[in-house]
């Protein structure tokens, strides 16, 4: 789509904010009422601003997939930082870092013998080659990652280990975390009782046959991230698993897979960074993440384009208020998430003498779907800051959560550091049925879902930006 | 899945057979009426008999993918064949043809320039292939076949056409009909006007990225269908086809396309046929139609296992009576009908000397979902027969449809020939989401739709075969 009426509807918000902030408040009570008012302007008028999903329209158009470390990512890079200039940020920049690099170049696999027929794979991120026309060997099927960590060797040995573990579909994506074990986990498992390579059930929810990709363990005895793993590793789509499982249900059955990859020890990667910089308190920052870059298979748009547009669209709305807010708020797209959050770490090395002056730390990486709860973690003294922000929050549906948040991917680091985080919790009941897949594309994002997550983002950013409050404050300082 | 418990279920069904047919009819009306219950009878037995799935299944599972022409498809005939032999039937046998064989080697497509990215298509049958290496050219699109067609030469000479004219979705497919012309003609027609590829819109009504495959026209100026047309042609799923749109919006786009296929001018290919022999009218034959053929990237459970599935499953049911019907039931597995009917058009050739004795015939090709009318194409003295027909199948769902059935592909022909046929019409709303691509996989099929499939074609291929009904009776002959 090609939104249209942006540009009077901005200057219609641009009205509105300066009703809400032309008078400055009188008093301590007054301003927080004032702030209050100004966060759910700045989110009415987000629910009809498409600045960040034109964002992300034009990322998943212009670019496409932005593989870490690929030069699509580094393309990806120059057209943010050319795109936030364009659009007014300050400070646009790119804070570079290197990572392993994994790319595939083919994949196949077939049943061999009397009901030959090929079977739909997708390398895992880290897989290693097979020997070039592919490995040949019989398939064992384990219901379930632990019945592989509990198998002789003798079963599995010279064999193709077969994990045909379910996902469950939860809202909150809880799923994934159990599922995704056997993706990490069954190269090193499986290789360790010599077999000859791995083949999952995908780690997602839907029933399409074109399987899910991410990523597997592929830390070598030192801890260290290589660029591949031991032996080849693929995803089958679910009705290609179930497949499987039917035909080992009547005999022994043997398949030929063939994975090409290409690997470099290191590839440049980066963090694009943009600023709107503080008045009156400009080196504390208020961080709104997203990652940039993206699986190879689709285009990156609900894992996680959308999440860039949604952090760069919030801060636009507030960057066209009258006067901008006391604190830095400071926009990340960090590179390299999906290989091992590589541009968070960097992040969080490159900036550590600034830690303490992070006040407060978002980021979007769940899809495009409504924000249906939010999440804190804040000091004990602090609650009654989350319960003003969700109270503005409520009237866009967004329920109260617990303080018991953990940021997000590339910013758990951050939280791990003491940084004070929050989590807009989107709904994830269909997430998992693209993420990671080619199917991950524009279409999927619901333009009305999405502008309620700008609305969200641009509410809490703006009061934590304005309002002064120490979001770490200690049980005994509380007001 | 496994389905147990099949044998006891049919034991079950054969006692009510037994109840209901052990009294002979004394009078032509109480016949009539015996005929009428017993058929009921069968179709109740139909919803929870599992023979027919159980059938789709073992061929989809045990074969996979049967590309007309193909060394696969052979072998899906040596397995029904065996299958149905194995299922009690008679007569079981192949009759052989040839048909003009195309197969896809290898298929990619690719944006080139500073939005460099693959795009996901698929060769249509009888695609030519590219150069080796691709071809590189602008794309010039057109929202409908028809701008294509009014188009001058020169604003095509030397491109790559892209139609991404849109399908509606229907309950009836009528929207296949209207989207297929562009994926038929848009080669011939292109390439007459010096075009050097097509690129298609999916004729499919979904938005997940594995395009439809499908036939293109690849008759020769004398009419006869060749291995190949003049271009190479390609279907782009529906978020590819978005995304090319959109990009070209935003200025010229080049594409490579990289098409490999195999051909050859004759293969083998054939139908496979067993009956029911009938008792007292055994040269009268109710003909009960599928085509055991599919496009490669499937395997060929909607379109047409499940059709398959249906015929032999409601076959079975009759056949399990005490006593067989009058007249001959035969079920026919066609070959090859995705390539252009060469099944339909070779039973019609072989079987030309006894098309006066085919009574009625049906065929199921139009996936798995539950019939919701009953079509015939009767003579007009015969109205009175469908009335009660569809008086039985009522109770099942199925309402009374027009006297302007045209049968099905490969009945197409009888039906032209005066054969009397009927149309089961199965709802297809979502038929065209799966349709040619790699997600017709069995996991797609509903069982208690396709059990009520198996339960109408029961029912009213037992009345056909037992009434001694003439279904071309002309109207001066009404009774």
């Amino acid at each position: 789509m090609r939104l249209v009426a942006l540009a009077a509807l901005g200057a219609l918000a641009a009205c509105q904010m300066i009703t809400a902030t032309a008078e400055p408040p009188a008093s301590p009570a007054d301003k927080e009422a004032a702030i209050l008012e100004t966060a759910n302007t700045l989110a009415a008028a987000g629910s009809w601003d498409n600045t960040g999903l034109q964002f992300v329209e034009d990322l998943t158009t212009e670019i496409g997939p932005r593989l870490a470390g690929s030069p699509d990512e580094k393309r990806a890079r120059d057209w943010a930082v050319a795109k936030l200039t364009e659009m007014g940020f300050a400070n646009v920049h790119v804070e570079d870092f290197t990572v392993p690099y994994w790319k595939r170049t083919h994949e196949t696999a077939r049943v061999v013998g009397a009901s030959a027929q090929p079977l739909i794979i997708t390398a895992l991120g880290g897989s290693a080659p097979t020997p070039a026309g592919g490995l040949e060997a019989d398939v064992v099927r384990f219901e379930l990652m632990a019945d592989l960590q509990a198998a002789d060797d003798a079963a599995v040995a010279g064999k193709i280990v077969f994990i045909d573990e379910f996902m469950t579909r939860t809202q909150t994506g809880a799923g994934y975390g159990l599922a995704v074990a056997k993706r990490a986990a069954c190269p090193k498992v499986a290789a360790a009782k010599g077999a000859v390579a791995c083949l999952i059930r995908s780690v997602g929810t839907d029933h399409f046959r074109r399987p899910h990709t991410g990523g597997i363990d592929r830390r070598g005895p030192d801890g260290v991230a290589k660029p591949m793993g031991p032996i080849p590793a693929a995803a089958l789509s679910a009705p290609d698993a179930d497949q499987l499982a039917r035909l080992l249900a009547r005999g022994p059955v043997s398949v030929n897979l063939d994975i090409g990859v290409e690997t470099a020890e290191a590839a440049p990667s980066g963090n694009v960074i943009a600023e709107i910089e503080g008045t009156t308190r400009k080196d504390e920052i208020v961080l709104l993440g997203c990652h940039l870059d993206s699986w190879d298979l689709g285009t990156g748009a609900i894992d996680d384009g959308a999440g860039c547009g949604i952090v760069v669209g919030a801060a636009k709305l507030i960057d066209g208020l009258p006067e901008q807010p006391e604190r830095t708020i400071r926009v990340v797209l960090y590179g390299s998430e999906e290989i091992g959050l590589f541009g968070g770490d960097a992040y969080a090395r490159q900036h550590a003498d600034e830690l303490d002056k992070h006040v407060l730390a978002a980021e979007s990486d769940h899809g495009a779907s409504y924000i249906w709860q939010f999440q804190t973690k804040f000091g004990d003294g602090a609650l009654d800051y989350a319960k003003k922000i969700q109270g503005v929050l409520a009237r866009y549906g967004v329920a109260a959560g617990d303080n018991l948040s953990g940021g997000g991917p590339d910013i758990g680091v951050l939280a791990r550091s003491g940084v004070p985080v929050v989590t807009p919790a989107q709904d994830g009941w269909d997430y998992f049925d693209y993420h990671h897949t080619p199917d991950d594309t524009f279409d999927k994002i619901e333009p009305d879902a999405f502008r309620q997550n700008v609305s969200v983002y641009a509410a809490f950013a703006y009061i934590a930006a304005e309002s002064g409050w120490d979001f770490r404050k200690p049980a005994d300082l509380a007001e």
